[in-house]
């Protein structure tokens, strides 16, 4: 009987999986650099918690389930919620800004198409207790950095909800959310339906859209002249300073909603190309859920980026690591193993578990492209010296093992 | 409303989370080294997948579930059966032997109790398509390096299976797999209750019973005396000596009967001090699954390591890194932002993203411990350098950020 993978999940097999935990080391080193330490939490979560946040709309795309004790659990759709319950239940106490990181796998019940698929990998970022403008820089930079350091350059839009919210401070609460959703899927049709429906004044039609189709670097001023020199703004124009002196690039979209209710200011969106339809890889913000999930009144800026997405056109390969083959015979095999112990404590070392003959070892040295061969034959253990043979050049020496190690690691440093 | 962690799982913080990723380093260095290569798995797969490999009876332990589209799924609660059928779904064409090792987590359904979580991670290898001494010697070898050089000193107790089953070979095969169940538990009132009822000689109860006492390094005369040299005797005489090559210390006992019938011959266990209860650290051994999950008659070998267990004993500490914060005035702030961005490209820094003043920005850094400050003031800017404060003597220096980088990385390397 045959057992297949579950739809929508994938096998990741060695040369794969060597490059994705390649650009994660980038990754971590970039982060750790920021000075942002990574966090753990489980994979499934009380159901509840994803809810609280987003409804119960997110039921239906979770991998949700009744465990034996009749808890109703789900798998974690994103990171999030699950960090900021961590910080309710365990991190209050701890000093100000806190910088975690994760980079862990989520989960969606959803048809599965390309690039998008039912257990994927995000790598975030999540800044607890400032909510200046430094912390919103600080947070856009760093998203900024990690793409650069895996070779994308992203296409950077940048917004904060504090205008659109201005703008829309006349109406109920259920109608800016419907009006931000729509704005978020840019459902312009909908939209204008909608603001008919509502009765809405002229005015207010006219400033929204004029609103979310401006996009640039420049746009403040024509912003100003629609919502008027906010508060917000002061503080965003001095995350833009700051990001400047970053030298970050984006440009300025107001129309940026991320359709959820708990971002509180500056947004944005990371795209790239060739991804097809499917060509955001960062999203994140500032915002609100720790009073939501039991904790003060602290704010937070955080993001998430896609990587599988990252993993689809990250153009970095993993540093080629030189391996090597033992070649011995009957006599001699015991002392190749010997060889290998010692060799393994500096160098990638394959031996013989086959019992093949000398022949058939050379060949399968070559079978796995093997960068040299060490023969440890009864010559050379007289000598007490090793033969080296390079695959490629296929030139051979007699050399003791210090002389293999310095050789081979001189090479992959 | 406060949500917790689900009963029996963990949230990791920043520091026990760098210590699991330091010794997952140390771990990964050494299978690289021995020359095997990574594998990711679905995190779930189908419920079919493990009651063919262990019995419908794992389910009661099994988080379990159906999903949206009505298929019975499950987390994985180890890795031999997913790796066993990516093997067959994907890696039959390889060259053999292959290599793989995983480092994954794995969720069972049980009372949580000390040391024992619902959601757990295990490190483990499987070699697959060599039936020979040498890959059981490599495969025992390498969890033994595995264990040393995280700093580890277990005790390994090595077995064969082959030895029992020709011992019980007269009996039905539902008796064999009882008594091997009652073994593995070490029942032994139970073991004879069970020879009674089934009327067992009384040659065989008191050569099974000597069998299942006999433990240490040289009891093999004693066990051909009970059941003669059988062939896999001289097999698994191979595999010591290498052993011994491979400087490898155990003790033999026949009486490891690792409770599943998959198994075909050398087994073994690894146990440590200092766990209380559970203080098996690694499980391992040959077997034969692979037809099982449609694929050929392809021996395999392997073991898996309990992470958790590994990381309440191991002693190993992450490196220190040195840690900068740089300090600067509201005139000298963006300024300070160029030289994080250029600090960041070799060492971890941190700058304020509180709008603290310059002696709340010291106080902060001395609050976490920081290394170094870097002052970023006007004096500083401009003599073209930056005054580098060490946090432990006091001691500062006026210095370029070329001098810097060398001063701290030239001490953390």
């Amino acid at each position: 009987m045959t057992v297949n993978r579950p739809r929508g999940t994938r096998d990741f097999l060695p040369a794969d999986t060597a490059r994705r935990r390649y650009v994660e080391s980038v990754m971590r080193n970039v982060v750790r650099n920021w000075g942002y330490s990574e966090i753990i939490t489980p994979t499934f979560e009380h159901l509840d918690l994803f809810t609280l946040k987003s409804g119960e709309g997110i039921v239906g795309e979770l991998y949700n389930f009744t465990d034996k004790g009749g808890r109703e659990m789900t798998l974690r759709p994103e990171l999030t919620a699950p960090v900021m319950r961590l910080y309710v239940n365990e991190l209050q106490p701890f000093p100000k800004p806190l910088k975690l990181f994760y980079f862990e796998n989520c989960f969606r019940y959803e048809r599965p198409q390309k690039g998008r698929f039912r257990e994927f990998w995000q790598f975030g970022v999540e800044l607890i207790g400032s909510g200046k403008s430094d912390s919103d820089a600080e947070v856009i930079a760093l998203a900024d950095a990690l793409l650069k350091a895996v070779g994308i350059q992203g296409d950077m839009k940048l917004g904060n909800l504090a205008v659109i919210r201005t703008l829309l401070k006349g109406l109920e609460p259920e109608i800016v959310s419907k009006v931000m959703r729509l704005v978020d899927k840019k459902e312009y049709a909908g939209l204008e339906a909608l603001l008919e429906e509502i009765g809405a004044e002229e005015q207010l039609k006219s400033d929204l859209f004029r609103l979310i189709h401006l996009e640039g670097r420049y746009i403040l001023p024509q912003v100003k002249e629609i919502v008027g020199n906010i508060p917000e703004l002061v503080s965003f124009e001095k995350t833009l300073k700051l990001l400047d002196a970053y030298g970050v690039n984006y440009s300025l979209d107001f129309g940026i909603a991320r359709g959820l209710d708990y971002y509180t200011g500056m947004v944005f969106e990371i795209y790239a190309e060739g991804l097809g339809a499917q060509k955001q890889v960062c999203g994140g913000g500032s915002y609100q859920l720790i009073q939501l999930f039991g904790g003060g009144d602290v704010p937070s800026t955080g993001f998430g980026i896609g990587f599988d997405r990252i993993m689809e056109i990250c153009p970095l390969v993993p540093p080629a690591v030189k391996s090597l083959v033992l070649v011995s015979k009957p006599d001699t095999h015991l002392e190749a193993v010997k060889v290998a112990t010692e060799l393994r404590n500096y160098l990638p070392v394959q031996i013989d578990l086959m019992e093949r003959n000398f022949k058939a070892q050379l060949t399968y040295a070559n079978t796995i492209n093997a960068d040299y061969v060490v023969i440890v034959g009864e010559k050379e253990l007289e000598a007490g010296k090793l033969t080296l043979r390079d695959m490629v050049s296929g030139e051979q020496e007699l050399l003791t093992l210090k002389e293999i190690i310095e050789k081979v690691k001189g090479q992959q440093d």
